[in-house]
């Protein structure tokens, strides 16, 4: 059985309180010549007092070898198997645009793209349009009328992507993509990928349908392709599994969406990095984990940006002290997958991670917070959803197991 | 599948030895200042040398955050999945007391408790009666006559704990706790958690009646509370799962009692530590793996003791040079859990261990037996039921697997 089935029998309510700070991407390779990640060259006292005062280590997001996207990275964190909770594309998508998605709702991620005069794909993307313009062809699609007894929802996501979410009794998400990740040839017909399926692909295929005939005046975007048809996940609440009170504080909806799928309660999202420790203040009082999310690390990883990279764990480690203030038991320090910027995308490499708990972690011998570094930590290399316990055991929040 | 699958399947009997040296509770966490801790401040010369050449490293008892009590503490040791098998307080406190706990007996833990007029606790330990008093009061009980067809035997644990065990055809252990872990309010009802409890719930119900009658005229020891009702689990014995002789040195009978579970032999009680070496000296010859359990550490740890569990391990240390001459092939030196003595309590942090088999194991880079040092070691960070892997493959007891 996996310990964490122990760890949720076991979990128990304190007062303790846990920061749970994530650098989203930030672990990183060390660069050629002089070894350095944006995180060893950055100035950053704060974070190493806490990783030289905890206990630091690395966590592998899914598993060795294998790259996460947002979902399983964040499941990881919060203590969930990624590898036995799914969050299709297309749920993923709604949450991240913060749509209120019900249970039983069927949501699928759709791009506009160009078809030529016999029907098959010539642009994927359809030249790439501006969100701007994206709304505009959204509204075309919104004049559609639902058969009755269905809701249909169409929503920018940005530029040439959208997500189309139906509601009503009965639907399915087995549903095949109509996206057929290549140009020259028609879209894939809507087909069911199950029994179950089929009448919620006829729905969808009415839509395309229709779709399409809106969109015959439009030079590019003249065609939808459709693909990760999924409904919200059954996920049990972090706050029935562990006794947590959670909050989730992120500046981005995709984080707040996966905090919401794991029952967090929402704070008002920050305005920029430097109203974080106010943010955090402002939650503190009733929850007893704060998940606090910063993106900028990822963006700069994606945009292959060392400087900028470095430049915001130096930002983040200013605020620290202001973070801090606000009174935590257990900090947590880590990230849900690294993204090199060599590699300029997420990678599967192991994130680092520290746990600072004064008196109750094991303080090991690493007196600074680097992905070198932790290798020789003593929470030594684990899956990513055991970070959570280690926070947790150090908050008290963990009653002994057995006689 | 869980690799031990595979170690039961390729276990092969040979004549080479394993000495398995447990000291309960050892690990610690690095106290503030010198970071030294019991095992690192003691004067081990030949903990060290075994560390040296041998090869170290550290290991969770169940699982990361998870503190375990004795019981998942000894199997994992002992090479079974402690989340996979539950041992009830009833059955630990009653082979605790060495009782001769049969198949389909089912065992409770009880305090004697004080209760008020209207039958309230007012005292969940009777005021904490002395041994010899529980004797006395355990004496009352047993003049209770059984039901046709049912024995019932009620033994003294220590102050205000005793056992209550039932024997006879048909018994369940599916009977609900009585304590109501709280005062003010009257024990619980004795329920059924499953209808095939209901028959034996209705004999400790009347055993209950009849107590609190013969209990009626006692100035605090007046009610009783009954908790972790079971039977013995069916555990695979080692002999069985790894094809070991194995026998059990310990002074205390509850970790004689966890032995017999796994179906060890038993050697006399050692009056000391001092005596050790010739107890394992008289029973190495016909068993190919000798259990050695130190209770000392651990009650030193819960005693906050920092100088005791230094000088307990020091003592160990002086044994080990007649330990090892008896001849082993194979010596573990390892601990159940830790037992900080900065939290005078067992807790989740990995123990340290370390294999030694000249020729046999990877003589890592490690020269001191510490948990410090333990975090450099080649082991890394396990899960301790894979620690009998490593010395049944360092004894050449698993055969290969596979062409």
């Amino acid at each position: 059985m996996d310990p964490m089935a122990i760890v949720e029998r076991q979990a128990q309510r304190t007062d303790s309180r846990i920061l749970y700070l994530i650098l989203d991407g930030l672990g990183d390779l060390p660069r050629p010549g002089d070894g350095a990640t944006p995180l060893s060259a950055a100035r950053r006292p704060n974070l190493n007092r806490l990783a030289a005062e905890g206990c630091c280590g690395r966590f592998d997001p899914v598993g060795p070898g294998i790259t996460p996207g947002s979902g399983p990275g964040h499941l990881g964190l919060f203590g969930y198997d990624p590898t036995e909770i799914e969050i299709g594309r297309g749920v993923l998508s709604a949450v991240g645009i913060d749509f209120p998605l019900q249970r039983g709702d069927v949501a699928a991620r759709f791009n506009f793209c160009t078809l030529d005069a016999a029907g098959r794909v010539v642009d994927r993307r359809a030249g790439r349009p501006s969100t701007e313009e994206n709304r505009r062809l959204v509204a075309l699609l919104r004049r559609i009328a639902p058969p009755p007894g269905v809701e249909i929802f169409v929503e920018t996501e940005s530029e040439h992507r959208g997500v189309l979410i139906l509601r009503g009794p009965g639907l399915s998400p087995h549903v095949a993509d109509t996206d057929p990740q290549a140009v020259g040839v028609p879209p894939l017909p809507v087909t069911a990928t199950h029994p179950q399926g089929e009448g919620t692909a006829r729905l969808v295929a009415a839509f395309v349908a229709q779709a399409l005939a809106a969109l015959g005046g439009e030079p590019k975007a003249n065609g939808l392709l459709l693909r990760g048809f999924d409904s919200l996940p059954t996920i049990p609440a972090m706050s029935e599994r562990f006794a947590l009170r959670p909050v989730c504080i992120a500046t981005y909806p995709m984080y707040r969406g996966l905090a919401r799928l794991v029952g967090m309660d929402m704070a008002p999202p920050p305005a920029s990095l430097a109203d974080y420790p106010a943010a955090v203040a402002a939650s503190a009082s009733g929850h007893d984990f704060v998940f606090a999310h910063v993106k900028y690390t990822d963006k700069a990883g994606e945009d292959g940006d060392f400087e900028k990279k470095r430049a915001v764990i130096e930002e983040v480690d200013r605020l620290l002290p202001d973070l801090l203030a606000v009174g935590f038991d257990v900090v947590v320090v880590a990230a849900d997958h690294s993204t090199p910027v060599a590699l300029a995308a997420h990678s599967w490499h192991p994130v680092p991670a520290l746990v600072w708990a004064p008196g109750r972690v094991f303080r090991d011998s690493v007196s600074e917070f680097s992905e070198q570094a932790c290798v020789a930590g003593a929470l030594g290399r684990l899956p990513l959803r055991y970070l959570i316990s280690e926070a947790l055991a150090a908050a008290g929040k963990i009653a002994k197991f057995g006689a």
